[in-house]
């Protein structure tokens, strides 16, 4: 019976690569590692990073079997690429390890946003080697590769962007490499991922900002109103304290759907305050209650989608 | 020793009321009263509700010792009166309460606004009583009685609102009853700390429940877009799903704050679309970087008022 279930769990996590070379080992890079070989996905972990301390500490961890700061000899070996940096840089990188991959190798990234990054690898990487592009919505407020675990994907959406020209195989491949990780594969197009990242995201992120710069001048006046922003409104902010050049490197391959997604908000709140100017606070139970039933039906949908 | 200690404790807890009469036995009431007498702070504690259920349900969790649908009855017996109803049920039981409170009595509430039910309280009320608001910044997603606890205010900042003509020892007695809870007092005007409210709590909530719905329309058209609307997005807007009509109260009794505390947010994200429509990334990485140093001091504002 045992011997059964083992089979059988390893036909369903077959090998994804010989060998994988991972650019930029930190939480979302290193935990990838770390999924894929508890599965024994992949036969060998090459990591490659700037700093001698993250290189030291993805092998200290298990996260890499070797490690290298020589981005083209790691990809030289690698039938597996995965570029996990931040969004400029993956596009950057693109370029870099062009020369040296091997045929038939997949190359993939995490970036936050899709269509930059798609369109440079349609137009950086030979013909020769396939590209599907990927976003895991998994995170943690911790980064780096200490921080990286196995299971950090489990149960999460990866969404994956082909472009047209992909071949099924290829996609194929990169599904059994989010498959591995215990996370859903969404596949979209890189328009529909940065479009939807747009409003669920990136935005959010402009409002938290928004309202933490808002309530710290406030504070800065007036330290009580530290003391009642507390508990809720801290979680409501936390995402304020991300790293802002990261996100630079968001909006600036998302300016156009950040802004489609952010003009209807403003209109919204435009709206409320013209409420509570006149008053009609009928107007605003009913759009409270119409944004309620919003949000309930898109956990409906999500829970739909999944299929429970 | 636990002598000594157990004599020190009650020094710090000592009697608040002889009878305490709770104004709905709610999850605020509820964890008030629990509190009260889990540090023998009350010698008897009268639930006023109007449904049968929450009544049972207090006495069964033993939250009240005695309950009553009849407010004049439990109010005429009682040394401190707690409303913990939404805003304009407290206005309204203000006025009902006031002919049947004895002299000397202390009337407080747990309101989410000050100004209105503290100008309602000296218009209402009779000279003979005193009345101090307050609103405990503490919560939970749960609501009524069943999910009451003791501990709930433990640590959290519980406002105080008193007005120019509350007696000092009213307000001590406020004070007794907030060090009861283990939370913490914090004496703001009415005024004050409506202001406060508007920018940590009231602007915020309008806030997620316009991203709730904008995204809520977006997952109606692609139900794909409510798989990556997931983990940090929900608790983000996690507060959309409160109780419309409560909330339709808080802002019917804090208009102008509520105003004066989204106007300069929605400059703010005009700004931002504005950064993004010139391409200015690094404008828009300035922003990002003040937003987080301000959240920071924020922090730090609210450890040092602490005493941290």
């Amino acid at each position: 019976m045992s011997r059964g279930d083992a089979a059988s769990a390893d036909k369903g996590h077959d090998t994804v690569a010989r060998v994988a070379a991972i650019i930029g080992p930190g939480l979302v890079g290193g935990s990838l590692a770390l999924a894929l070989k508890a599965r024994r996905a992949v036969g060998k972990v090459i990591a490659v990073a700037r700093t001698e301390e993250t290189l030291l500490a993805a092998r200290e961890l298990g996260v890499a079997d070797e490690t290298t700061h020589d981005l083209g000899a790691a990809v030289a070996e690698a039938d597996l690429v995965v570029l996990a940096t931040p969004v400029l840089t993956i596009i950057a990188q693109l370029t870099a390890i062009a020369p040296h991959l091997r045929p038939g190798c997949l190359v993939t990234d995490t970036g936050s946003t899709k269509a930059a990054i798609c369109c440079a690898a349609e137009a950086q990487l030979p013909a020769a080697v396939d590209f599907v592009g990927g976003h895991p919505m998994a995170g943690s407020e911790q980064t780096g590769v200490r921080a990286a675990r196995a299971d950090l994907f489990e149960g999460a959406t990866w969404v994956l962007t082909p472009t047209e020209g992909v071949r099924p195989q290829a996609l194929d491949r990169a599904r059994r490499l989010v498959a591995a990780t215990g996370a859903r594969a969404l596949v979209l197009s890189p328009e529909e991922h940065d479009e939807f990242a747009a409003a669920v995201s990136h935005v959010p992120h402009l409002l938290a900002a928004a309202l933490a710069a808002q309530v710290g001048r406030l504070a800065d006046d007036h330290a009580e109103a530290a003391l009642m922003a507390a508990g809720g409104f801290r979680d409501l902010t936390r995402v304020a304290d991300a790293d802002p050049g990261l996100w630079r490197d968001i909006f600036a391959t998302n300016q156009g759907a950040t802004v489609r997604q952010m003009e209807p908000i403003i209109e919204t709140l435009q709206g409320l305050v013209e409420m509570l100017g006149k008053g009609d606070m009928e107007a605003l139970r009913e759009f409270l209650h119409q944004a309620r039933e919003l949000r309930r039906r898109l956990d409906a949908h999500g829970r739909a989608t999944r299929g429970e």
